[in-house]
Protein backbone atom coordinates (compact mmCIF):
# COMPACT_ATOMS: atom_id res chain seq x y z
CA UNK A 1 0.00 0.00 0.00
CA UNK A 2 1.38 3.18 -1.00
CA UNK A 3 1.41 6.15 1.63
CA UNK A 4 -0.96 8.94 1.14
CA UNK A 5 2.36 10.69 1.02
CA UNK A 6 3.76 8.66 -1.93
CA UNK A 7 0.16 9.64 -3.89
CA UNK A 8 1.03 13.17 -3.77
CA UNK A 9 4.06 14.31 -6.31
CA UNK A 10 4.32 17.87 -5.65
CA UNK A 11 6.40 20.22 -7.64
CA UNK A 12 8.97 22.49 -5.35
CA UNK A 13 8.51 25.04 -7.87
CA UNK A 14 5.02 25.92 -7.67
CA UNK A 15 3.17 27.90 -4.91
CA UNK A 16 6.16 30.30 -4.86
CA UNK A 17 5.31 33.70 -3.69
CA UNK A 18 6.96 36.06 -6.08
CA UNK A 19 7.11 38.07 -2.38
CA UNK A 20 6.16 37.27 1.04
CA UNK A 21 7.03 39.11 4.42
CA UNK A 22 8.66 36.22 5.83
CA UNK A 23 10.39 33.45 4.94
CA UNK A 24 8.01 30.37 4.11
CA UNK A 25 8.98 27.03 5.12
CA UNK A 26 7.14 23.91 3.99
CA UNK A 27 7.84 20.34 5.69
CA UNK A 28 8.20 17.96 3.00
CA UNK A 29 8.72 14.86 4.89
CA UNK A 30 8.84 14.30 8.69
CA UNK A 31 9.95 10.85 10.19
CA UNK A 32 12.27 10.58 13.34
CA UNK A 33 15.71 10.97 12.10
CA UNK A 34 14.73 12.67 8.57
CA UNK A 35 13.50 16.23 8.35
CA UNK A 36 12.82 17.47 4.48
CA UNK A 37 11.54 21.13 3.88
CA UNK A 38 11.42 23.49 1.73
CA UNK A 39 12.24 27.20 2.58
CA UNK A 40 11.31 29.94 0.07
CA UNK A 41 12.93 33.56 0.60
CA UNK A 42 12.14 36.73 -0.89
CA UNK A 43 14.93 39.30 -0.34
CA UNK A 44 14.35 38.19 3.62
CA UNK A 45 18.60 38.21 5.80
CA UNK A 46 18.74 36.59 9.27
CA UNK A 47 19.01 39.32 11.87
CA UNK A 48 22.84 39.91 12.72
CA UNK A 49 22.36 38.83 16.19
CA UNK A 50 20.09 36.19 16.12
CA UNK A 51 21.63 33.75 14.30
CA UNK A 52 20.26 30.24 13.46
CA UNK A 53 21.86 27.75 15.58
CA UNK A 54 20.24 24.31 16.18
CA UNK A 55 21.36 21.22 17.63
CA UNK A 56 21.25 18.79 14.80
CA UNK A 57 22.98 18.38 11.24
CA UNK A 58 21.91 20.49 8.49
CA UNK A 59 22.48 19.74 4.82
CA UNK A 60 20.73 22.67 2.46
CA UNK A 61 20.82 23.05 -1.05
CA UNK A 62 20.13 25.93 -3.03
CA UNK A 63 17.74 25.45 -6.21
CA UNK A 64 16.57 28.82 -7.13
CA UNK A 65 17.53 32.25 -7.32
CA UNK A 66 20.62 33.18 -5.01
CA UNK A 67 21.90 33.81 -1.59
CA UNK A 68 25.14 34.93 0.40
CA UNK A 69 25.11 32.24 3.82
CA UNK A 70 27.41 33.18 6.50
CA UNK A 71 29.05 29.97 8.68
CA UNK A 72 30.39 31.03 12.02
CA UNK A 73 34.78 31.32 11.93
CA UNK A 74 33.96 30.89 7.87
CA UNK A 75 33.10 33.95 6.73
CA UNK A 76 30.75 34.27 3.99
CA UNK A 77 29.74 32.23 0.52
CA UNK A 78 27.66 33.26 -2.56
CA UNK A 79 25.24 30.27 -3.73
CA UNK A 80 23.98 29.66 -6.84
CA UNK A 81 20.79 26.93 -7.50
CA UNK A 82 23.33 23.65 -7.39
CA UNK A 83 25.03 24.63 -4.68
CA UNK A 84 25.01 22.54 -1.44
CA UNK A 85 26.80 21.85 1.96
CA UNK A 86 26.32 20.65 5.73
CA UNK A 87 25.94 23.47 8.11
CA UNK A 88 26.94 21.36 11.26
CA UNK A 89 24.79 21.12 14.93
CA UNK A 90 26.09 24.04 17.25
CA UNK A 91 27.40 26.01 14.44
CA UNK A 92 26.14 29.69 13.84
CA UNK A 93 24.85 30.56 10.59
CA UNK A 94 23.11 33.69 8.76
CA UNK A 95 21.26 34.12 5.53
CA UNK A 96 23.02 37.01 4.71
CA UNK A 97 20.99 38.19 1.70
CA UNK A 98 18.85 36.16 -0.41
CA UNK A 99 17.65 37.68 -4.20
CA UNK A 100 15.68 41.02 -4.37
CA UNK A 101 14.47 40.15 -7.84
CA UNK A 102 12.91 36.01 -7.69
CA UNK A 103 12.29 33.99 -5.19
CA UNK A 104 15.02 31.53 -3.74
CA UNK A 105 14.03 28.01 -2.97
CA UNK A 106 15.92 26.14 0.03
CA UNK A 107 15.84 22.17 -0.04
CA UNK A 108 16.88 21.64 3.63
CA UNK A 109 17.31 17.92 5.25
CA UNK A 110 17.87 17.92 8.78
CA UNK A 111 19.09 14.50 10.72
CA UNK A 112 20.64 13.81 14.29
CA UNK A 113 24.54 14.83 14.40
CA UNK A 114 27.27 12.20 14.57
CA UNK A 115 28.91 14.68 17.07
CA UNK A 116 27.28 14.58 20.37
CA UNK B 1 35.37 22.76 13.82
CA UNK B 2 33.92 22.27 10.53
CA UNK B 3 33.95 18.76 8.72
CA UNK B 4 35.78 18.08 5.67
CA UNK B 5 32.04 17.85 3.88
CA UNK B 6 31.77 21.19 5.24
CA UNK B 7 34.30 22.77 3.62
CA UNK B 8 33.49 22.08 -0.02
CA UNK B 9 30.91 23.58 -2.08
CA UNK B 10 30.11 21.38 -4.74
CA UNK B 11 27.49 22.03 -7.35
CA UNK B 12 25.21 19.46 -8.41
CA UNK B 13 24.90 20.96 -12.16
CA UNK B 14 28.53 20.54 -12.81
CA UNK B 15 30.38 17.60 -13.60
CA UNK B 16 27.64 16.25 -15.56
CA UNK B 17 28.47 14.27 -18.45
CA UNK B 18 25.85 14.70 -21.73
CA UNK B 19 26.46 10.93 -22.38
CA UNK B 20 27.45 7.88 -20.61
CA UNK B 21 26.67 4.39 -20.95
CA UNK B 22 25.25 3.86 -17.66
CA UNK B 23 23.74 6.09 -15.09
CA UNK B 24 26.36 7.73 -12.48
CA UNK B 25 25.93 7.61 -8.92
CA UNK B 26 27.48 10.23 -6.72
CA UNK B 27 27.39 9.92 -2.63
CA UNK B 28 27.12 13.63 -1.18
CA UNK B 29 26.84 12.55 2.46
CA UNK B 30 26.57 9.23 4.45
CA UNK B 31 25.67 8.79 7.87
CA UNK B 32 23.72 6.19 10.11
CA UNK B 33 20.12 6.59 9.51
CA UNK B 34 20.36 9.04 6.08
CA UNK B 35 22.68 8.75 2.15
CA UNK B 36 22.26 11.40 0.09
CA UNK B 37 23.15 11.00 -3.59
CA UNK B 38 23.09 12.36 -6.93
CA UNK B 39 21.87 10.23 -9.60
CA UNK B 40 22.57 11.28 -13.31
CA UNK B 41 20.81 9.52 -15.97
CA UNK B 42 21.63 10.31 -19.86
CA UNK B 43 18.72 7.87 -21.47
CA UNK B 44 18.80 4.76 -19.58
CA UNK B 45 16.13 3.04 -17.98
CA UNK B 46 15.37 -0.03 -15.64
CA UNK B 47 14.89 -3.04 -17.81
CA UNK B 48 11.45 -4.70 -17.10
CA UNK B 49 12.49 -7.37 -15.43
CA UNK B 50 15.19 -6.23 -12.82
CA UNK B 51 13.17 -3.26 -11.13
CA UNK B 52 14.82 -1.08 -8.13
CA UNK B 53 13.64 -2.45 -5.08
CA UNK B 54 14.79 -2.12 -1.55
CA UNK B 55 14.43 -2.56 2.51
CA UNK B 56 14.57 1.53 3.04
CA UNK B 57 12.52 4.44 1.71
CA UNK B 58 13.30 6.68 -0.50
CA UNK B 59 12.35 9.92 -1.12
CA UNK B 60 13.44 11.32 -4.88
CA UNK B 61 13.77 14.54 -6.75
CA UNK B 62 13.89 15.33 -10.15
CA UNK B 63 16.61 18.49 -10.19
CA UNK B 64 17.17 18.86 -14.52
CA UNK B 65 16.05 16.52 -17.46
CA UNK B 66 12.64 14.24 -17.43
CA UNK B 67 11.42 11.29 -16.88
CA UNK B 68 9.01 9.06 -16.46
CA UNK B 69 9.20 6.49 -13.35
CA UNK B 70 6.89 3.63 -13.03
CA UNK B 71 5.90 2.22 -9.38
CA UNK B 72 4.52 -1.12 -9.00
CA UNK B 73 1.14 -1.15 -8.80
CA UNK B 74 0.16 2.56 -9.28
CA UNK B 75 1.06 2.91 -13.41
CA UNK B 76 3.50 5.27 -14.68
CA UNK B 77 4.14 9.27 -13.46
CA UNK B 78 6.10 11.65 -15.95
CA UNK B 79 8.45 13.67 -14.10
CA UNK B 80 9.87 17.55 -14.51
CA UNK B 81 12.35 19.73 -12.51
CA UNK B 82 11.04 19.90 -8.84
CA UNK B 83 8.51 16.97 -8.66
CA UNK B 84 8.83 15.13 -5.37
CA UNK B 85 8.15 11.48 -4.27
CA UNK B 86 8.74 9.01 -2.02
CA UNK B 87 8.93 5.36 -3.11
CA UNK B 88 8.27 3.27 0.02
CA UNK B 89 10.63 0.26 1.07
CA UNK B 90 9.91 -3.15 -0.75
CA UNK B 91 7.73 -1.23 -3.43
CA UNK B 92 9.20 -2.15 -7.20
CA UNK B 93 10.14 0.85 -9.23
CA UNK B 94 11.50 1.43 -12.42
CA UNK B 95 12.97 4.44 -14.41
CA UNK B 96 10.68 3.83 -17.42
CA UNK B 97 12.78 6.29 -19.40
CA UNK B 98 15.32 9.64 -18.83
CA UNK B 99 15.46 12.33 -21.49
CA UNK B 100 18.12 11.29 -24.59
CA UNK B 101 18.79 15.11 -25.65
CA UNK B 102 20.00 16.34 -22.40
CA UNK B 103 21.05 14.82 -18.63
CA UNK B 104 18.92 13.64 -15.95
CA UNK B 105 19.55 14.18 -12.37
CA UNK B 106 17.95 13.58 -9.46
CA UNK B 107 18.39 13.67 -5.77
CA UNK B 108 17.73 10.83 -3.81
CA UNK B 109 17.54 10.87 -0.02
CA UNK B 110 17.62 7.05 1.42
CA UNK B 111 16.78 6.82 5.53
CA UNK B 112 15.17 3.82 7.18
CA UNK B 113 11.00 3.04 6.63
CA UNK B 114 9.14 3.27 9.62
CA UNK B 115 7.36 -0.01 8.34
CA UNK B 116 8.57 -3.05 10.00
Amino acid sequence: MLTPETQLVINLFDDVPARADEEIFTELLSREGVRIERVVSTGQSTPADRPYRQGHDEWVLLLAGSAGLGIEGEGERNLRPGDHLLIPAHQSHWVRWTASNEPTIWLAIHFPSTVK
